[in-house]
């Protein structure tokens, strides 16, 4: 019988191969079988940071989404097809693990933070052993472009998802000093609201595809009647204390 | 005359040096100047993480911090000292960058993300070329560290400095759904008693540091009386929606 497998949950950073860690470049290029979560019909963007990276001989494991927007959240076979797909994705990560093999999920950004991979470490950790490499945010890297920093001094951080109710939105932007607001698409108009409600619409930037070679920056107000892809993400900077 | 050199704010992230970014690996590797903050009579933690990576024949420029903890922030004196020092510090590098030497500032963690290296960047930007490399968060690696997400579906995560007056603590607290607190030191007992006072506490736990050889883990109620390091955050996980 040979030792198991391990199952690493890899961050990739952003979307910039050179943002990868030193540590996640090296599992990476040395893995036989490497997962990653995609739309059916789709490369997926972490499969497409990862390419030109990967052994010749490697395996490909390719999770694909049953289901994304089809359904809405609040429809109880969501929950139901999608657990029923994680089971599965579950279930051939743990026949490697268990033939001794070591398998790189790759993910977006950071694994624990909001990422998809988290949904199999819930399934997997107290039965395999699972290693965790965090990486760096799409947040991160969305501050990093407009070029100024996102906290100074005491600032108070929120991050909010723009699938929030509208007044959750607003008090919460009335609150903290400095924002970052994900998963914008379709809620869109509703943020420009609650920006706007909450005062801060005038300080809000748009950063579409952060280090990506398509990566844009834009005032959020100057950004009107615009379609934002699913990597954008809004960002408003503290102000706080500075010597 | 030469082109002007660059000034590079690096991010090393949370300590391990595995978890650089390529990038940063390779510029700190071929950097002739490196320059980083530290405290008097110290090595300086962004220092250490870089130790044995750098050139034989590079300049190192250590910027040490006239006062840290001696005169309280309050104090007007507090501000000038500051802001001469950095801008004692800026004209040395941009001294340098005139003279067409490129230096490396490095950074721990993110250098937009309540980093020192903010002060210099601001001083700088509009004069020299300046260039800003992303990196892992120290509440990454900290996260990471508990081995458990810290937000999931729509959380909303909040952000603290332990600096913070302890109401606006417990009010943004309660508020939110995942909480990261830093710069936690000296204001512990205050930070305890805001989460008791939301109702987080027990949910609460202390990490030190994060990703480094002598990282611990515990909950903070399993922590009591102690005298927690410079490198500590206090985390408490979003519990949201999961299929
Ligand atoms: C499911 S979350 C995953 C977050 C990821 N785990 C991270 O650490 O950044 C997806 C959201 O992240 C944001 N995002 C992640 N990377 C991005 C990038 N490079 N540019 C813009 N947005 C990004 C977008 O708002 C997107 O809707
Ligand atoms: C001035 S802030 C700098 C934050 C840094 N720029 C980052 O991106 O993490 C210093 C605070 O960061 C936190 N911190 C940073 N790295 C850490 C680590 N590896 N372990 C624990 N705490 C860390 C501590 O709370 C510390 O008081």
């Amino acid at each position: 019988m040979s030792a198991p497998g391990t199952i690493w949950g890899v961050g990739l950073g952003p979307g910039d191969p050179d943002l990868l860690s030193v540590k996640a470049d090296r599992l990476l290029r040395g893995a036989r079988h490497v997962a990653f979560f995609r739309k059916a019909g789709r490369q997926g963007q972490a499969r497409r940071i990862v390419e030109g990276m990967l052994r010749a001989d490697v395996t490909e494991i390719a999770m694909e989404y049953p289901v994304t927007t089809e359904i809405p959240l609040t429809d109880p076979r969501y929950n139901e097809i999608l657990s029923a797909f994680y089971q599965t994705c579950t279930d051939r990560l743990c026949a490697l693990s268990r033939a001794g093999e070591d398998v790189v999920i790759v993910c977006e950004g950071d694994p624990f933070f909001y990422g998809s991979f988290m949904h199999l470490h819930s399934r997997l950790r107290d039965h395999r052993p699972v290693q965790v490499v965090p990486a760096i945010t799409g947040m991160s890297a969305a501050w990093t472009a407009t070029d100024a920093p996102i906290t100074w001094g005491d600032d108070i951080l929120s991050t909010l998802m723009g699938t929030l109710p509208e007044d959750t939105l607003v008090e919460h932007m009335k609150r903290a000093d400095a924002l970052v607001i994900m998963k914008i698409g379709r809620n869109i108009e509703k943020i420009r609201r609650a920006l706007r409600r909450a005062g801060r619409y005038d300080a809000a930037w748009l950063v579409e595809y952060a280090s990506m070679p398509n990566q844009t920056v834009q005032r959020l107000s100057e950004a009107e009647d615009k379609i934002t892809p699913y990597f954008s993400i809004i960002i408003v900077h503290g102000q706080g204390r500075r010597p």
